[in-house]
């Protein structure tokens, strides 16, 4: 199996702590990431607070080959991100000239205050990252990517930069449901997995409108051995008179559902 | 301000880190243990891979008061958190007799097998967390809590596991919005949080239905300064002409917002 460049997700916010805000930025970029080759291998989400901050920017990435960060780089008090990250690499904090200068651009005279502009103040020496939504751009320190929470903002950062960074050999899955109860098909499962090495099988169990279910996603760099597991899979089911329903690799079809 | 236990969250399962599944237990156990005066200080969603599940446990038990984590109890090959649980204890993984005999209680005999049972396999030494929903019990090992994934079960279990958790004063917390860019209300935040010492003011910007607004919350022990910090905005809000809506503490307004 080719080597897939490794990431880590840093998700900043007190918000997503407390419970208040259900974070929908881990799933679409583990999904962008894993399409373009590259293993997400760890996600961790810390408050709002800048030893925490700068602890974790300094352990995960020394140890994987991309870190992305959302959220804490707006313009109120509570956006610490750009700050800490600067500390964390033991940079000057500055104002970035063409950060400011796109926004000095984007809002009118009678908008532009201090609070604003302080969305130009960065680490020295990043990459601005774009921003199509808001203009207040994410930038790039190494192997730092600091976007933004929002997930129309995020979303619109990851799409323009994931493409152009350097990938591995995508991971292929295929999903199949059967309704039946995971108990049932556990023992043929881990057959399944053992007789495909690097092929990674998950199974998910649901109870959903009063049936009992499991998807099964088979993952894999090579296409191949997917497609023959899948269909060991689908033979079974026949032969077991059990119903089954597809589902396209990264149809999240049961949204809410999710391995026990 | 009086301490609060502090908790950490571990996720255990490579469907959250591939995008396939969003995790709805964060914000669930998020909510749950802020209101029983319990500190989440951190979460780690990490992938079913012994070594990792290890080294975060822990990490995470010799770091906070709780540890909870969520995903790979149940019957299938993908299970493996229990084991490797035991393993971070340096614990034998026995068959808990409670819990099988929990299980075959439940279970018809035609539906008995070596994988279900498996599910009574954990740490020597446990006491059950009890599973209303479909019966396998998590377990407590010392101050980690390992629960289900499924959210349903998740759920569950966290009602019955968090009111016997010696929890500290619960943080009292009021939302605000205001249909008016984060950047207009910048400063004023600010001011307000340093008027208030041992006040969270977080700050949410959302664009939504083509309007601008900002969402604020205001946390603390001190329910009174809340109160008075939400007086002052609200009063802001009406000299200045900006419209607003108010939301219950846990009032998960605008739940696919979050802070940039």
């Amino acid at each position: 199996m080719q080597r897939q460049p490794a990431a880590a997700f840093l998700i900043i916010g007190n918000e997503i702590l407390s419970g208040r805000t259900q974070d929908a930025n881990l799933a679409y970029l583990g999904g962008k990431v894993q399409a373009h080759g590259i293993s997400l291998r760890e996600a961790r989400v810390i408050p709002d607070i800048p030893d925490s901050i700068v602890a974790a920017v300094n352990e995960l990435r020394h140890r994987h080959d991309y870190v992305f960060t959302s959220g804490g780089i707006g313009p109120t008090h509570d956006d610490i991100t750009a700050r800490w990250i600067a500390e964390a690499f033991g940079r000057p904090f500055v104002r970035n000239a063409e950060a400011e200068r796109r926004l000095l651009d984007y809002y009118d005279a009678d908008k532009v205050n201090p609070a604003r502009m302080s969305m130009a103040d960065m680490p020295e020496g990043v990459e601005l990252i774009d921003n199509p939504v808001s203009i207040a751009p994410g930038f790039r320190l190494e192997n730092v990517y600091v976007l933004a929470g929002v997930p129309k903002i995020f979303q619109a950062m990851v799409d323009g930069l994931v493409p152009g960074l350097a990938g591995g050999t995508p991971i292929v899955s295929q999903a199949l449901t059967l309704f039946c109860p995971e108990g049932d098909l556990a023992e043929r499962l881990g057959t399944l997995e053992s007789a495909h090495p690097g092929m990674d099988v998950g199974s998910y169990p649901f109870f959903r409108q009063g049936r009992f279910g499991t998807t099964v996603v088979a993952r894999s760099q090579d296409g191949d051995a997917v497609e023959a597991a899948m269909a060991i899979l689908r033979r079974h089911a026949e032969t077991a008179g059990i119903e089954t329903a597809s589902y396209d690799a990264q149809g999240r079809d049961f949204q809410t559902e999710e391995n026990r």
